[in-house]
């Protein structure tokens, strides 16, 4: 969520009821074990709330029934939540039986941290609220009654295994999840997403269609991808690479480990250091593999002497770079360890800055359109003024470039005030997909850091040297990443232009497999990707394995269809098209290609 | 140099003459610096033989004219070569004050070590040739006589500085090459070779057509390619890619690193360690960096249960490797710490083995031509009875299938015997390029050993799991080692097809860039790279650069071609093609591009 998004939520009263709903929880799972329930944190997220407990044994689905209709109870008794702030002597005294509490207590009057643990910069009040005869360290906000809360409209989800604090070292405890709303028709709507994210889910589809695989043998977060994923993934970056040449951008090539002391002039070695990979030894020098291509494409950039007619320098690459993520956040595609950036590097003049800011936010929406997007929300970054590099005032002209490139491109936009990295102003460009989700994908991020640190320049007109102004920027963001948004946009489903196997031929019987075959070798002539299954199967069984797969056409062929030089087309939805001249369904497969049209059932 | 060619070197006259003249060399250099010169050692080589001196000060270009005036005196002089066998203790005394020699005699004296100081499997004994009062520490073969070189067709060539074997912490020496010839004439073709070969140089070409970079601060061994020379690397790794796809093979990703256990079950950290960069740790797990691909691939085969319908796959990957080299070999593209391979892995039955190699093979040659080279010699590689894998009489199909496919080809081979690597037989595949070099690209090898390390299944037909045969083949080898033979090769003038810049406008006056303009964006649209030129220079100056670039069609525009619609075209080579209309430019480029004909001047 952006700061904004955050904040709103942070007041509304989906907010305070998810919390109160955590509070009711606890309580319930507390009577549920009476005297041996040990409570640890229980916040409101993002469409819901979750606690983690302590417990005896480990929970059941049928607990959690029980656990929902006791919540129902507690709600439909119309308790109040009272607030009451305490020293810590007297919380440590209140909750002396719950271990994690009193470090939590211990934590906040220590101050630096919050009542979940969280490092904060306020020095909060210890308080606490109590419904009924449950009470909790909290901060709040709540509902002001447990009235306030829609029984029809909560849920409890499910329970996973989450370390307290984080740490693996320190004990595994019960998470429950659980969701609140303000109508039961609102909880229907949110359950059937779940429910249709989990069918979308990119790792099951993944494995279903046999996309990419984790190994554990290789590593985690590290992807192998199958010839079918590989296949969407280049025809994508086939895509994007044709558009970006058209966009004036220049390809590059750069290695995945460097020098240390390249990471130390660019200063990732300062601010980046945890999310780079340990060291290796090269003949007494310390080599790091790349978490960004940025210092690559500068030392390309100062190869040679650059001159003002030579910018804008756009350079691009598909670049795999490495960087740290605990293994426990690892997520397939969506997040990983290694991943391959389509990233570029602009370096300009600052009377070529507005413009070339311009091109790349319409660039980014040109190519996120062509894959089937169209809903965007964008996020300004400003300049923190704690944390940044260059003079303020040099801040303000990239920060209205880019704003003004928002306004230009007409779509909706919130400004994160102080957000930016210390580098410079960015905008990030979410999408959302078929089920509503967000996803940030695009980048832009403009960067007074670099150009000094490698003191770039470029002969002006005048003859001088002047320091030229660098964007990064990343459209697709990882092609991991992108791909996981795209199983799970299109189910699998995806579009004809980008399905590894476009259509298959499915001979009816054995003396229609020649048949069959010669009609793909016309349409592989054709450019069309196409399989033939002559297995032994019935047709049914054919088409449903094809469906599954997911293939946009299943073309059956059978005496009538030979005879007459045709193929019975058949879309994955189950649509019939009937059967057609071979030629007309090349034709009307190459217009699919080449509209992108993604709407194909 | 193969086994069976470099037996055959050893044993021609050519051999002996160069190892004599070496013997001449250093006698004339202990005559130049009296008591002073240190004396390590000087073997024929390819081409000529170097020798290796410790001298008080440093050789300079005069100093070489006046050794080979000396070295033809003695020449003129016939002196025989006079060969004695002494003990060790016998050698020493003789060779008291030449400390290398001594160290020299040590390792021979202890065995293991022949006289130069390189491991041997011989015991050899202690020898030495003396000419006029020069005597050597040597094994021979010498000629008889001095009379038996020819003066006339010997000559040395540079000093370059060389560590005492090799190790950086030993003295550094100055190692004199020089060649010697049967004929005045075979030394001139040979300096000529040369000669050209130092204008092809990659390194320089790489520099001034702007194609790749290597850096300091990122590392040496780690190419940065430039976007013309990322240009000419991608058109030919598209090409490839298609010919791959026509030739049923299928494209997938893998990470740059994997965990520890995964080199050890592939045995990449018994047998090729050496090769591999120091490991890195990620939560307690170690990883390295991938020297190879294979384990990758083996992994993606795993990842389903494969049926005998299901093969041959052929998995291929641009996949970049990491492989230790010490910095003192390394060598432009040609030797490197970072490649990308054009690798592919085929997992097949033993019954499709024969036509799998066949095929692999026809397609190497089928993708070396298309880069316009036609000279090749094939190497064939068979089992080193004390070190292989698999059952003896296992290797006989396979290496017979190597032989066989060798023969259909008509291209000429040798039988390298016992020279395999352990996991089975292969093919190394050379070239000859303009000047007549050999390079060795393609590999093409059977693997006895990873099916069984990964315990690789198939089912059969008969429902049981049989084991498949694996081939790993590379045809240009690495995309950095091929593009340093490519751009020697045609020294920079890349064919058409391969020209990052195809052709170059070049307006005469400021009046003619509007037009010119036009006229790009027509050849772009048809799909050539073409550039305008409209610097304020003079238009000689611009067909002189544009020379210099060896961009293959110079397009001049002037008032004539303007008013006519047309360009006065004009090759690299000089030669004018008068003007033409740019529709008939246009064809007669793509006609180039599309044959890819590497002549055009």
């Amino acid at each position: 969520m952006s700061s904004g998004k955050k904040e709103r939520y942070q007041d509304s009263k989906l907010y305070r009821v998810r919390h109160s709903t955590a509070h009711i929880m606890a309580q319930a799972v507390t009577e549920m074990f009476p005297g041996e329930a040990k409570v640890a944190i229980g916040p409101p997220i993002e469409d819901g709330f979750y606690y983690d407990f302590d417990l005896p044994r480990a929970l059941t689905p049928e607990d959690l029934e029980q656990l929902e209709k006791r919540m129902r109870e507690i709600i439909a008794s119309d308790f109040g939540f009272e607030r009451k702030v305490l020293t810590a002597d007297e919380a440590r005294g209140l909750f002396k039986d719950q271990p994690y509490k009193i470090e939590l207590i211990d934590g906040l009057e220590q101050g630096g941290l919050d009542e979940y643990g969280e490092p904060t910069e306020d020095a909060p009040e210890i308080s606490i609220y109590t419904q009924d005869d449950f009470t909790d360290l909290c901060r709040g906000p709540h509902v002001e009654n447990t009235k306030q809360i829609n029984p029809d409209a909560i849920r409890l989800l499910n329970v996973a295994g989450a370390y307290w604090r984080g740490d693996e070292n320190r004990p595994m405890l019960q998470r429950i999840y659980g969701t609140a709303w303000e109508s039961a028709e609102d909880l229907e709507a949110y359950l059937w997403k779940l429910e249709e994210a989990q069918k979308r889910d990119h790792r099951r589809l993944g494995k279903e269609l046999d996309l990419f695989t984790v190994s554990d043998e290789v590593g985690p977060g590290l992807i192998l991808w199958s010839p079918k994923g590989g296949m969407v993934r280049k025809i994508a970056e086939d895509y994007c690479r044709e558009e970006h040449e058209k966009g004036g951008y220049e390809f590059v090539y750069s290695p995945h480990i460097g020098k240390a002391n390249l990471w130390e002039t660019s200063g990732h070695l300062d601010w980046y250091k945890d999310g780079m990979y340990a060291p290796l030894d090269i003949e007494g020098q310390q080599y790091y593999l790349k978490p960004m291509n940025c210092p690559f494409h500068v030392m390309i950039y100062k190869s040679r002497t650059r001159s003002y007619r030579d910018l804008p320098i756009r350079y691009a690459e598909w670049g795999t770079v490495y960087r740290f993520e605990r293994s426990g956040v690892l997520h397939g595609l969506l997040r990983v360890r290694g991943f391959t950036q389509d990233d570029a590097h602009l370096f300009c003049r600052p009377d070529q800055m507005p413009e070339e800011i311009d091109r790349v936010l319409g660039f980014s929406l040109h190519i996120l359109r062509a894959f089937g997007f169209s809903d965007f929300q964008a996020y300004l970054s400003t300049r923190n003024p704690d944390k940044s590099a260059g003079d303020p005032a040099d801040w303000e002209a990239p920060t209205e470039a880019l704003r003004e490139a928002l306004e230009r491109a007409h779509i909706p936009y919130e400004i994160d005030e102080g957000e930016a990295t210390f580098y410079g102003p960015k905008i990030d460009l979410k999408l959302r997909d078929a089920l509503g989700r967000e996803w940030q994908l695009s980048t832009i991020q403009f960067d007074f850091n670099l150009p000094e640190r490698f003191d770039l320049a470029y002969v002006g007109e005048d003859g001088q040297e002047h320091r030229p102004y660098m964007i990064h920027r990343a459209l697709l963001g990882s092609m991991e990443r992108f791909m996981g948004v795209l199983i799970e946009h299109y189910a699998g489903a995806f579009p004809v232009w980008l399905a590894p196997v476009q259509a298959v031929l499915i001979p009816i019987a054995d003396r229609h497999v020649d048949y069959a075959q010669e009609q793909a070798v016309l349409m592989r002539e054709a450019g069309l990707r196409v399989d033939v299954d002559q297995r032994g199967e019935r047709m049914n069984a054919k088409i449903r394995d094809a469906q599954l797969q997911k293939i946009p056409y299943m073309l059956v062929v059978g005496d009538r269809e030979q005879e007459a030089g045709q193929v019975a087309v058949r879309l994955r939805s189950g649509e019939d098209l009937g059967a057609m001249d071979v030629a007309a369904f090349i034709k009307q497969a190459q217009e699919a290609v080449e509209s992108r049209s993604p709407a194909l059932g």
